[in-house]
């Protein structure tokens, strides 16, 4: 069953793209116009695109962007230099670019606009089959999990890894879509995940879908979980080392802590291109530290319903505000991939088989 | 050294009493005249005072109060049944309350409202009290353990158990300010609590101290003890259960497992009376469940500096919002109590010896 996004989170529109800014959900939907470079850089940084693999794919098409205008090996260069500084932490933007630079960087410089292009247009295709995969593999494990729960299913998700994370469905999101779609009732516990509160996104895209879900603080996890109200948690990834330790939007380790206290199953649901397997394991994955702005104020809309900001704190407030943490592999239930829910062991086969195709390390 | 509250929490002017609004902070300082039973029960149920021993102590003010205008018997079981319903979950509510009761309900009602105001001031001043002796045993606990440390103490705290929670130097803050004032350097990492953000009044007092200290997300909390930046955890405590299960601010327990998984320690602070005898174990205790709109809208200050209140989502979000989770005992390292740090058993025994007097069972 094909899942149509009900906004597009990227289009192509001639030589430019177009994205959703997601940092005006969950109360506007406003689009953004790329037509260059800095456009591309500039969405990633500031998140109006965000989740590892719509990162990734708007930094392909950043390239292509870029091609259009300076097509030398040194403008290929700078691209994906730029490019890959945007975010520190997910790992399928150096898996996109490191896709478009194998695509592009021993062609002559006229043919690489057009093949840049068409290598991003692929990289989407992948995207939206790879969730389509993540979420029949998910649900079949879900179902045969939960095969004799009369009531609807309670699944706890942090962050946003839906369809507004990707090119399809979404990762974390997708075995509930599909699910739904198989008539199956779930509802979903959705945490605020401070400081960015992507977790309204989430929110906001389940209530697009129609699917019953309800939104928690992030400290309410552990009360929910110690007291019989979620039957898993899954949550999306933004890279995975080779031991399957799983850094995550930071709080994912404290539900993953909670769960394995009380017995619940923990997934990670992630495409391969998350794997980095040339990171050993969770101690070596670079963590974001992002502005004490993020933590000091914060946005919504006034009582009339324009945007609104506000400061919690005085500016002069000192913040620390990591955007990831690791969760240890040994808290984590599976892993739901498009090739089926792996253990950590059998993600790490993933080296000797379809991964080097799949997964170049950065 | 005697802790001086830069700003009274709650004092007596003639027939009424003048609270901080805490609803107001850390943006404004504004003050409440109580005069009756009504202004009091808000005070409480608003969160205008907050914290389990101020909560208490208001309580019993709020009885005065209320002798002032109906000392009868009748009078007398309003104010006390109506004072307990104000929140559920805090259970210095009803030791302040059955201490008023104890007080009053043998003398004939001519008697009644000085006997009331004589009995909220002993309270007040046990309070008071009760967080120097806290602070001195925490800052001793502390400095034992940490000895060898040559760079400042970083503690972990949630929520606020501050000065802003007592009448005193407050309960989780009370060991920080005692090793501050002996010239033990201290650093903070204050997390902000939501939905309420109790945290930001915790930074708000801090600084009023001049002691650093850093505010975090809720969620980062794990991150930070697993790489190594807390020597130590320090909350206070809503409601002790007779085996050392431990009711606090929703989220505490989160901090607790990352903590035990780290081998950090975990303390509670907090006095005598907030120990439940009559409630066996965790599983016991009520925990309230508060309005949606905590977790939907937000109150901060726009550009201006002007109080200003965003909704983070749309009113028709469902929202799950327990206030309060329940810390198992076994992740505690210790109890801070005005009778010295204590572990789990230690504590039980305050049923055999001081404790029958000064904690009656609700």
């Amino acid at each position: 069953m094909k899942f149509t996004q009900p906004i597009p989170t990227l289009c192509r529109d001639g030589d430019a793209i177009v994205i959703l800014d997601q940092t005006q959900l969950p109360f506007a939907v406003v689009r953004q116009r790329l037509t260059g470079l800095v456009d591309a850089e500039h969405a990633i940084a500031a998140m109006q695109v965000r989740g590892a693999p719509l990162i990734g794919i708007t930094a392909a098409y950043g390239v292509a962007l870029a091609m259009q205008h300076d097509a030398s090996d040194a403008g290929l260069d700078t691209a994906l230099t730029r490019l890959a500084a945007t975010r520190p932490t997910a790992v399928n933007l150096h898996w996109a670019l490191a896709a478009m630079r194998a695509a592009l960087h021993e062609l002559p410089p006229a043919q690489r606009p057009a093949a840049a292009w068409a290598t991003a247009e692929r990289l989407r295709d992948s995207d939206e089959h790879t969730c389509a995969e993540i979420g029949r593999h998910g649900a079949k494990a879900l179902l045969t999990r939960f095969a004799a729960r009369p009531q609807a299913l309670r699944v706890l998700t942090h962050c946003n890894a839906g369809w507004l994370a990707t090119l399809g469905a979404g990762t974390a999101l997708a075995p509930i879509y599909t699910l739904h779609a198989q008539g199956q009732a779930v509802e979903v516990l959705v945490s605020e995940t401070r400081p960015r509160n992507q977790g309204l996104l989430t929110a906001w895209e389940l209530a697009q879908a129609g699917i019953p879900h309800q939104l928690i603080a992030d400290n309410a996890a552990g009360w929910l979980i110690a007291n019989g109200h979620v039957d898993v948690v899954i949550t999306g990834a933004d890279r995975i080392a080779a031991n399957g330790d799983t850094a995550n939007k930071v709080g994912t380790y404290l539900k993953a802590l909670a769960a394995h206290a009380h017995g619940v199953p923990f997934f990670i649901a992630a495409p391969h291109s998350t794997l980095d397997l040339a990171c050993a394991e969770g101690a070596h994955i670079p963590i974001e530290e992002r502005a004490g702005d993020e933590v000091r104020e914060i946005s919504g809309v006034d009582a009339s319903g324009h945007p609104a900001r506000v400061a919690l704190v005085g500016a002069t407030t000192a913040v620390v505000n990591p955007a990831f943490d690791v969760t240890p592999a040994a808290l984590i239930t599976g892993f739901i991939t498009e090739s089926g829910v792996l253990d950590a062991d059998a993600l790490a086969q993933l080296r000797s088989s379809a991964a080097p195709s799949v997964c170049p390390t950065p």
